[in-house]
C-alpha cells in the first residue's frame, strides 16, 4: 500500500479517511457502520483513557459498570429522552439461534424476548433504574460514578471515530441533594475536558453551553468544549450535562434530606468518546501523516540505524541501546527499529505516517564523531548533535512540540474566529474562511434552524466568556444580548 | 442492611450471594442475568486489569478493539463454533424505534435489518474475518493481540460474576505462521494466568488440558487453570486455545511463507473474565465478609479514629496524616474514615465485610502511649505496636497476608486432591470430601458422559505434570495411560 496520501488541499475529507486507514488507527468492518480500532490507534486511547481516568479519580469519581442492555420501557420513562436517541438504536428481540431444515442457520422464533432490549446508546435510564436502589438518604450523596463501555448509535452515515455506530466512551453520571452542587460538577467535567484537550491533546477548545435545540436529550443544560479542525469545521470535542431532576422523577429517585424531607435526586453526566482520536488526527497532521502530540504518542522517539555491513550495525546497535536506557529512565517511550526487511528510506517514511514525534538515524560517520541526526516531525527540521546531549534535547523537543502544536492550533483558531454584524456577512466569512463566526442571535430556534437551512452553520455555543452587550440578532434584526458562535461542524 | 451472613457451613451457595452484595461487589440489574458491578467491585475488577495488562504487554501483546456486532454468517463459517454458542446468543434484528399510534414506543417494523446480528458471544469470527486484510506474508506474523470487552452469552441461569449473561473479559487472538509457535504461544498464557492467580489472586491453580468434550468450540487443544473453591468445588479460572487452521481455513486467512508457498495462518485465543471475581471470592473469603489478598485490595489498610472529644479527634487526625502521607509513600493505599455519622463499632463490622487487609484503630489512650491497634482481616488477630514502627510493620505484615493466604489455599487443595483406584471411592470421595478426584480414565467421551451423568463430576483436565504410568479406567476397566483430575464444578 503507498504511503502517499491526498493532500488536505485536494480534498480534506479524503486525506482524512487515508491517514486513519494508512497510519493504522482504524479500518472499517464487516459489520456496516462499525470500526476495527487497530493496536497503533488503540494504544493512543489508551493513553487518553489514562490520563482522563486519572483526573476523573482526582476529582473524586469511581468507576462502575452497568448492563450494556436497556429494556424497552425503562428508556421510554424519560420523554424528550427516548425521542433523542429512537431513531438510532440497535434492538434485540432473541436469545437464540437455531439450524432450520435446510441445516442453514437461522434465528429461533420461539426463543423470542418478551421485552426488546436495546443495545445502550447511553446510560442514564439504566444507571438511575439502578439509583433508586442505592439512594436512600443525603448519606448516600453524592454519587460519582464513571464508566468506560462502549456504546451504540445507528448513524446512517458513519465516518472513522468522526461517527461510528459502535464507539467507546466514558460516561460520568452523578447523582447529588441540591441543584447548586449538580450544576457545580457539570461545569467542573467540562473544565476537566477542557484541560485534557488542551494539556494532552495540545487542542485549543472554547467552553460554553448548548442551545436549546443542540442540547442533550433530557439535559436542562449542556456544557461543551467544541474545537477548530483545520479546514474551519468545528468538532464537538465533550459534553457535560446538568440534567436537572427529568431522570430522578422518570425513575422515582428520591432522597430524606437532613431536614427529613423526602426529595428528588439532582443529576448530572458527561462524557467523551473515541471521536476525540479523529479530533486529534484533524488538529495537526499534515500531508506526510500524523503528527502526534508527544503527551499521547505511544511511540515519542524512534530510532533508525543505518548501515551497510552487519558489524556497523552491531557497533550502532551496542550504542543505541545505551541510550535507550537513559531515555526510557526518564520516561520516554522509544523505539528501536532495525529490521533488514526494510530500508531507511522506508521506515522514515513510516514514522514520519504513524506522527512519531522526534526520528533519530545513526550511522557508522556518526559512531566516529559521537554524533546522531534528529528529526522533529511537525517542522521536519534536522539537526546533528552530540550523542551525549541527546537525553537532554529529546526531552527539552518533546515538551517544546507539545506546546508548539498547541499554538500552532491556537494560531489557527484565533484566525478563525471572525466577528460579523450582518448576515451577508455571515454568509460571506462562512464560505471564505469557515472557522467560528460570532454573531448575535435573538435566542429563538426558529432562527437558529433557517440559519442553518440557509447556511449548514449550527450554534456551537454560547461561549461562557461571551459579553452581556446590546446587538442585533444577524438573521432576524431583533433584540439580542450576548454573541454565540456559529460554524459548520463534523 | 444487616451485615451478618449466612455462614458458610448453613448453605454457601447462600453465603456468596449475600457476600457479593452486601461487601458491594455486585448486584443483579433489571435486565434478566445482567449484573451491575459496584464501584467497589469494580476496583478490584481494575487492579486484576492492570496486572493482566502489563503481563499481556510484557510478553509482547497489543490491545485493539472490534465490533460488538457479528454478522449472523460470519458465526456459521466455522462448523463446531456456531454448535457451541448458537443456543445462547443475543441477536439483534432491528435499528429503530417508532410510537405507535397509541403513542407507544414499539420497534420499528420497516427498520429490519438485512442480516441479522449477534452480540459478541467472543471474537474469533470478526477477529479473523479482520486478520484476512492483515496477513500477506510471513513478514505480517506473528499478530499478538489482545481485547479488552464486554461479550454476552444468553445463560438461562445466572449467578453474580459466576455466570452472567454478559460480562467482562479479555481475549487474546494471535495469528502465527507455524503450528510449533502457536501452540508455545497458547502455553505461554497459560503460564501468564497461572502466574497471575497464584501471586495477585493468591489462588493455587492446577495447570492442564481439557478433555475433547470440554474443550472451546473450534479448538483443537484447550490449556486451562483449574482453582478449588472452599466447599470442594472447582472452578475453571482461565482458558488458553489452540485453534490449529480452523478459524483461518473457515475465514480463509492465508500467508505467503518464507519459501514463497501459500499456507493457512495458526491461531490462538486465550480469556479470563469477570468470574475471577468470584473465584476470588470464594477461595478466601470467610463468615464475617471478603478477605482480600493485599495484592489486589483497593483499600490495603483502613485506619478508624476512636473518641469522645472532637480535640481528641483533631489530635488523632493529625497524627493519622503523618502516618497515611509515610505509607503512602510507600504505595500502599490508606482510607481514614472520620466520619461522625457511625461508630467504630459500625466501621470494624463494615471493613471486615469488605475485606480490607489491615485495620488501625487509634483512640486518646494510643496517642499518650504512641502506640495504635492494628487487626489482620484473615487471622482477625489484633496487635498494640508502636507508632513508630506501623510503617514496616503493615509492609511486612501485607506481605506475609498475601503469603499465609496462599498457602492456606494450598494446604486446602492438596488435601482435597485423592487418588482413587475404583468407581466406588470414586463416589464416596466425591460425596464425602469433594475437591478434585485423581482417577485413571479411558480416554473415551462416553465413559466421561457416563460419569458425569452418575456424579455430576466432570473431567476438569489432564494435568501438565500427569505420570505416565498403566492403570485401568475406574469406571470401564479398560486400559488407561493417565490419571486425570475429576470434579463437580461451577
Amino acid at each position: 500500500m503507498s504511503k502517499k496520501l491526498t493532500t488536505r488541499e485536494e480534498d480534506y475529507s479524503k486525506w482524512y479517511n487515508e491517514l486513519v486507514v494508512k497510519a493504522d488507527l482504524a479500518e472499517n468492518s464487516g459489520v456496516r457502520g462499525c470500526m476495527v480500532i487497530k493496536p497503533y490507534g488503540y494504544a493512543i486511547w489508551e493513553k487518553m483513557q489514562a490520563e482522563l481516568d486519572r483526573m476523573f479519580k482526582e476529582t473524586g469519581h469511581e468507576n462502575a459498570y452497568f448492563p450494556i442492555f436497556i429494556p424497552k420501557s425503562y428508556f421510554s420513562k424519560e420523554a424528550s429522552h427516548v425521542d433523542g436517541f429512537a431513531k438510532e438504536c440497535a434492538v434485540v428481540t432473541h436469545y437464540r439461534l437455531k439450524n432450520d431444515e435446510d441445516g442453514k442457520v437461522v434465528v429461533d422464533e420461539k426463543a423470542k424476548l418478551e421485552e426488546e432490549l436495546i443495545v445502550r446508546p447511553t446510560s442514564e435510564t439504566i444507571i438511575w433504574d439502578t439509583y433508586r436502589k442505592w439512594i436512600e438518604s443525603y448519606r448516600d450523596l453524592p454519587i460519582l460514578v464513571n464508566q468506560w463501555a462502549n456504546v451504540v448509535r445507528w448513524e446512517m452515515r458513519t465516518r472513522l471515530f468522526l461517527r461510528t455506530a459502535e464507539f467507546l466512551w466514558q460516561e460520568g453520571h452523578t447523582a447529588h441533594a441540591t441543584e447548586v452542587e449538580a450544576i457545580e460538577e457539570s461545569k467542573q467535567m467540562q473544565e476537566v475536558y477542557a484541560t485534557f484537550a488542551e494539556k494532552f491533546m495540545a487542542m485549543p477548545v472554547i467552553k460554553g453551553s448548548k442551545s436549546e435545540s443542540e442540547r442533550f436529550a433530557g439535559a436542562l443544560e449542556t456544557y461543551t468544549i467544541e474545537a477548530l479542525m483545520q479546514d474551519g469545521k468545528a468538532l464537538q470535542a465533550g459534553t457535560s450535562h446538568f440534567l436537572g431532576q427529568n431522570f430522578a422523577k422518570a425513575f422515582d429517585v428520591q432522597f430524606t434530606s437532613k431536614e427529613g424531607k423526602r426529595e428528588h435526586v439532582w443529576a448530572t453526566s458527561w462524557g467523551v468518546s473515541t471521536r476525540l482520536m479523529g479530533a486529534l488526527v484533524m488538529t495537526h497532521s499534515d500531508d506526510k501523516g500524523l503528527v502526534l502530540p508527544p503527551n499521547l504518542a505511544p511511540i515519542q522517539v524512534v530510532i533508525v540505524p543505518i548501515y551497510r555491513k552487519d558489524e556497523q550495525l552491531d557497533a550502532i546497535t551496542e550504542k543505541v541501546n545505551e541510550l535507550t536506557k537513559e531515555l526510557r529512565a526518564k520516561g520516554i517511550s522509544v523505539k528501536y527499529d532495525k529490521r533488514d526487511t526494510h530500508k531507511p528510506g522506508w521506515k522514515f517514511a513510516e514514522y514520519e505516517l504513524k506522527g512519531v514525534p522526534l526520528r533519530i538515524a545513526m550511522g557508522p560517520r556518526d559512531l566516529e564523531n559521537g554524533t546522531l541526526e534528529i528529526a522533529r516531525r511537525d517542522t521536519l527540521e534536522k539537526q546533528t548533535i552530540a550523542i551525549d546531549e541527546t537525553v537532554d534535547f529529546v526531552a527539552s523537543n518533546l515538551k517544546q512540540m507539545q506546546d508548539d502544536l498547541f499554538n500552532k492550533a491556537l494560531d489557527y483558531r484565533e484566525n478563525h474566529i471572525s466577528e460579523v454584524n450582518s448576515f451577508d456577512e455571515f454568509k460571506e466569512v462562512l464560505e471564505s474562511k469557515g472557522g467560528f463566526v460570532s454573531a448575535h442571535w435573538d435566542g429563538t430556534i426558529e432562527t437558529e434552524e433557517k440559519i442553518k437551512d440557509l447556511t449548514k452553520a449550527t450554534i456551537r455555543c454560547i461561549p461562557n466568556d461571551t459579553v452581556i452587550e446590546e446587538g442585533i440578532c444577524v438573521f432576524s434584526g431583533k433584540k439580542s444580548d450576548r454573541r454565540v458562535l456559529f460554524a459548520k461542524a463534523y
